[in-house]
């Protein structure tokens, strides 16, 4: 039985999943959810996962959700394309780099891309998520000057949980009312070289266009 | 070389690994950093983690930071007596729970033990925080009473990281100013029965009071 996944166009979380399920060359049936439908909060999908999220992933019998969560659950059911690393060691840092991810980067990325979308851009606190981004964003310019993948030298699951992320705030930063906002860290290409040269490199990972947001495509 | 780990009195993330060490009777050497002489932020301790908060691990010449990162790293470095579950979809499960509590309690715990400290409890958010948490804690109550753990049938990893949480919310919500906001929430043993055993359970494993914040000790 294939493993079963559902996913919502634009979600980082979900997006995270679907590369990693690319990288293993799993094969896998994908569902994609309407948000616009309420289509995640439906009797089915709470069933699935009671907080209404996305991803959720379903092998067999088994249901799994919060997207880090997944990703280790893969590594560990099928370990072939390794994506936490080959040694204990680089495992304990691709481990680190996702939790400060995760505690200083995403909660702030997050407060910009909301204030974008929803039009809301004259706190300061916005311009202080930003420059805790821009800071942020050079510590892993300084990474990828020194290698192709944010830890080691192999494409791994913290290159597939930052991804995502970079993407939302690029795309997000290149509305025109976020012109100010992001004048010093866009266009990425050129403020970070080494983090824009690695955005290209996961695109050009076999199978990234099944993975790329359907709605991004229009605009 | 043994393991070299330094932590915080009451640090709930420091808290975890001390639990972590205990279980897989790792021998290891707990360097105490006092929090108020700003020992964290030291220049050695800034070599080792630059973002100066503890835990960090030492295990020879690598160095880990970020407490789920250092319990992952010595489960796959020191795989005996396992934290993150027998099976595939234990593991994944284990790692699910982690993440539901950073991303849902965690923040709304924090919340609550910074206002009961400062003493800035009379907003609304810290009501709501009190709300959300008793309403996991009841997710939680539901769990444990089918089981001794959180997750499957051995103490792992998702223990590790919750226990140190719910040890610092009650160590909150005793003090007096906490009063009328825990009323509903205190005494855990009698709002939340099967909590309150796993609480003892986890504080009667071998090596608990090499764990136990000292400063907790003298009230």
């Amino acid at each position: 039985m294939a493993i079963e996944v559902y996913w919502g166009s634009g979600s980082p979380f979900a997006w995270r999943v679907l590369l990693a399920l690319e990288f293993k060359r799993l094969p896998y049936v994908a569902h994609l959810l309407q948000f616009s439908k309420q289509e995640h909060k439906s009797p089915q999908m709470l069933a699935l996962n009671p907080r209404g999220r996305v991803p959720v992933l379903k092998d067999g019998e088994y249901v799994c959700f919060e997207s880090l969560a997944i990703l280790y659950y893969l590594e560990r059911k099928y370990p072939q394309r390794p994506i936490f690393g080959g040694s204990a060691e680089e495992a304990g840092t691709i481990m680190r780099v996702i939790c400060e991810y995760q505690a200083y980067i995403e909660p702030q990325l997050t407060r910009i891309v909301t204030a974008v979308f929803s039009g809301d851009l004259g706190g300061d606190e916005i311009t202080a998520a930003m420059h805790a981004v821009a800071s942020e964003a050079r510590t892993l310019e300084a990474r990828l000057s020194h290698s192709d993948w944010i830890v080691g030298e192999s494409y791994s699951a913290v290159d597939m949980v930052i991804f995502p992320g970079i993407q939302l705030l690029k795309r997000a930063l290149e509305k025109p009312q976020a012109a100010e906002l992001s004048s010093r860290f866009m266009p990425v290409e050129v403020n970070y070289p080494a983090l824009g040269r690695w955005l290209a490199r996961v695109a050009a990972q076999p199978g990234y266009e099944r993975t790329f947001p359907p709605h991004w495509r229009s605009g």
